[in-house]
C-alpha cells in the first residue's frame, strides 16, 4: 500500500476502553515504517490553548455544568482545527484524530444531554470550521466488556461516569454510525492484529476509491 | 424608591469606555444604602472556572481563533449563569450583570464576525441556560470619545482591537437595542450623576410597571 491521498481526515471514534489507543498505535507504526507523513492529534487538545482546556475539562475539581463542559470540548476542537488540522490538510498530509465531534454528539448529546441534538450538530459545524472526516473508524464494544478493560487503571472524571452513562454514549454512537457513510463499524472485541488488519484494509480500499 | 422587585436581572452593556463600570458602582453605592440585597458579576468570570477561562481569554499570548474565543466566552457564561445566577434568581434576589450575552451578539457577532447571527443566537441561548435580562441599560457612546476615555489606561487584549472594530460593534449594539424592548439607550456622554439619576429612575419605574 502506498498511501498518497491528498488531505485525508481519519478519525478514530469508540467509548473508552475500546481499544482506540491500541489502533491508533499500530497505525502510527505502519505509516511511519512506510515513510508515510501523517499527524495524530488527541481531542481535546493539540494545541497550548486547547491543552489548557483539556486540563480544564479532566481535573478540574469544581463541579462543571454539563452545558460548560460541551462549551469546552468545542473551545478546544475550533483551536486545534483551525490552527493545526487545516494547515496539515492543505499541505496535502493525513491527519488521524484520536475522537472529534462525533464524540461530542455521543458523549454530550446522548450520554449527558446537555443540550438538543439540533445545538449539538450547530456547535459540532461551527467547532470543526466545517470539515469533515474522510473515514471515522467505529470501535465498537459493549460498555460491560470496555468497563473491564480499563477495571484498575487510573480514571479521569469523564472515564468515572458510570455504566448507565456508557450505555447510552454506545447507543449514541450506533446512531451516527448508522446515518453516516463516512463510518466504519469494526468489531473491537476482536484481536488487536486483526482489527489493524482490517483498519488496513479499509484506508486501502479508500485510496483506491479516491484514485 | 423601595426596591422588592422579585429576581430582577439588570444588564449594562456598551463599548469599552462607554462607562460601565462607574455607573455599575454608583447603582452599587445606592442599593447597599437603600439596604438591598443584590449581587454583581462582570463576564467573563464570576466562578473559579469562569475565571480561569477569563485569563485565558485576556492573557493568552497565543493567538486565539475567533470561533474559539466566541466558544470561551460562552462557556464561562453558561458556568456563571448555572452556578450562580439562577440560584440567586430563584431566591427572589437583583442580580446585575457588567456584559452578558449582548456582548457577544455585538463584539463576536457584528466586531469580529466569528459566526453567523443565527449560530450565535443559539449559542447564547445555550449558555445562558435561556434566561433573559429585565432590563439592558446600553450606554451609548461614539468609539472616538470612547477611545479618549480609554487612552493611556493598560489595554487588555480586547481593548486593544482597533478604532474600525470598535465601530462595527457600536453599530451591532445599535441593532441590536432597536429591536428589543428590554434595551434602554442611554446617553453616555452625559454626567455619570445626571446617567445615575436617569437609571435609578427607570428601574423605579420598572418597579412600579411590575407591581
Amino acid at each position: 500500500m502506498n498511501l498518497k491521498i491528498p488531505d485525508v481526515l481519519i478519525t478514530f471514534e469508540g467509548i473508552d476502553g475500546c481499544g482506540k489507543s491500541t489502533q491508533i498505535e499500530k497505525l502510527k507504526v505502519y505509516l511511519k515504517r512506510k515513510d508515510i507523513t501523517f499527524t495524530v492529534f488527541r481531542e481535546p487538545g493539540g494545541t497550548a490553548i486547547s491543552e489548557k482546556i483539556r486540563s480544564l475539562l479532566l481535573h478540574e475539581t469544581e463541579e462543571i455544568n454539563p452545558v460548560t463542559e460541551l462549551l469546552l470540548f468545542s473551545a478546544a476542537r475550533s483551536q486545534l482545527i483551525n490552527e493545526k488540522v487545516i494547515p496539515l490538510l492543505e499541505k496535502n498530509e493525513i491527519v488521524i484524530l484520536d475522537r472529534f465531534y462525533d464524540s461530542t454528539t455521543a458523549y454530550q448529546g446522548f450520554g449527558r444531554v446537555s443540550a438538543s441534538l439540533e445545538d449539538i450538530y450547530t456547535l459540532n459545524k461551527l467547532a470543526s470550521h466545517q470539515i469533515v472526516p474522510d473515514i471515522t473508524f467505529y470501535l465498537k464494544i459493549s460498555p460491560e466488556v470496555a468497563n473491564k478493560r480499563t477495571e484498575g487503571t487510573g480514571k479521569d472524571r469523564m472515564e468515572s461516569s458510570g455504566d448507565d452513562f456508557f450505555t447510552k454514549v454506545a447507543t449514541g454512537y450506533d446512531m451516527i454510525a448508522s446515518s453516516n457513510k463516512r463510518f466504519r463499524v469494526m468489531d473491537a472485541t476482536q484481536s488487536p492484529e486483526t482489527l489493524h488488519a482490517q483498519i488496513l484494509k479499509i484506508i486501502e480500499d479508500f485510496q483506491l476509491s479516491a484514485v
